[in-house]
């Protein structure tokens, strides 16, 4: 390759960077403010978390378009073939996250100022947290290639499962103690299993990582504490 | 492009088809015996489709890559380009269609013989019937570039999920009349959450043929007939 097609190829993959840490920063934003605005019943905030995602797309579109494009242009191979694959899969992944919780405001906009029980808001709070500091520490593995962080990211979504299933667990009980609260308790039922797929996408990101940065595939199953399919029918007795 | 380039082009194409043909078969039997699995309690049958998925995850990543590398070494252009980025868009979301139907099988291994409501199950595979045929279609569409076809699929999501809101209410109903529907209702909510979001995808093989067939993306709002989220706070007094 001459001097100038490097650099047009460095451009290129700067092109796709900077879109993936936009796109990183307005979903890293929904994801907050929708649970905010669950938790407060705010819709106006739930209202700015939906006006958010057509962006989301937009950008979603570009770096698959713009990586192609580069691919086509400047027949990059090896590592710089998988700087380009991966930004395609990750951009995929954020935009799938943006649009789980683009669900969870309009969810925080249908349930308005019904009672929410408190240890439940809390529950959702703590794993939402623990969600987004996943969100943060994957997008950091994937600017600074750092596939030691991406790997911790990835073993550390086995607590987020674990903390869905107890949740899910709590909703049924609530849902059948009282029928007034099946309602809610189902839209929060949804928000939860939300926040738990952002938390795989923020693993299958980890997973893209450690592509991008050594060639090989994550071949060891994913550490999953999911077991609220099971829970729910111990819970129903 | 020298004649040599061009056929190996075409082989490349080739194989690319053949595996979202096969992903395609795999989905197809997938969706159908996990919605059987689950209106007959047939737990080797839900095993099977569980046990099907990681062959769809290969060929996901096969066409993924193949796709990536038949970009690089032939720089395609304009319509071949299309054909590439439409492949791996394509097995992106047949991959996820195999990934909802296996939830549906690992719910129905959960419920297990629980009592199920007959009215829920013909609703729901009701509802299956007209995502597998949506999911058909729109795979013929793309063996065949029917744009026409592709966009007659796109038009007719808005019935699934018209469905889907009748059955969400009355899964919702059914839930507060007695607390012991409380968990294998809950579980059915989420198979009809996963046929209504394969029908989504669906929708979205549709947008990608016709972006392959035209050059053009599909910019008029999706006919979105899911009222679920409202339903629920109807339902909920």
């Amino acid at each position: 390759m001459s001097e100038h097609i490097v650099s047009s190829y460095d451009a290129d993959l700067q092109g796709l960077r900077q879109r993936i840490a936009e796109m990183g920063g307005i979903a890293e934003k929904m994801l907050v403010d929708s649970v905010a605005a669950l938790a407060r019943h705010d819709k106006p905030l739930a209202q700015t978390v939906i006006a958010s995602d057509p962006r989301l797309d937009v950008l979603h579109r570009e770096v698959e378009e713009n990586a192609i494009l580069t691919i086509a242009r400047r027949q990059p191979l090896a590592v710089d073939l998988r700087e380009t694959i991966s930004a395609i899969r990750i951009a995929g992944d954020v935009e799938r996250i943006g649009d789980l919780a683009k669900n969870i405001a309009k969810r925080a906009l249908a349930i308005g100022d019904d009672f929410q029980p408190h240890k439940i808001v809390v529950g959702l709070r703590h794993m939402n947290d623990l969600v987004m500091g996943q969100l943060k520490d994957v997008l950091d593995a994937y600017a600074q290639k750092d596939t030691a962080k991406a790997l911790d990211v990835w073993k550390r979504d086995g607590a987020i499962d674990a903390l869905y299933t107890s949740l899910f667990r709590e909703l049924l009980t609530y849902m059948m103690e009282d029928p007034r609260n099946i309602s809610f308790c189902t839209h929060l039922l949804f928000c939860a299993k939300n926040i738990e797929r952002i938390g795989d996408h923020t693993t299958n990101i980890a997973e893209t990582v450690h592509y991008l940065v050594t060639g090989e595939t994550l071949a060891i199953d994913r550490p999953k504490n999911d077991r609220s399919i099971d829970a729910s029918v111990e819970a129903g007795v």
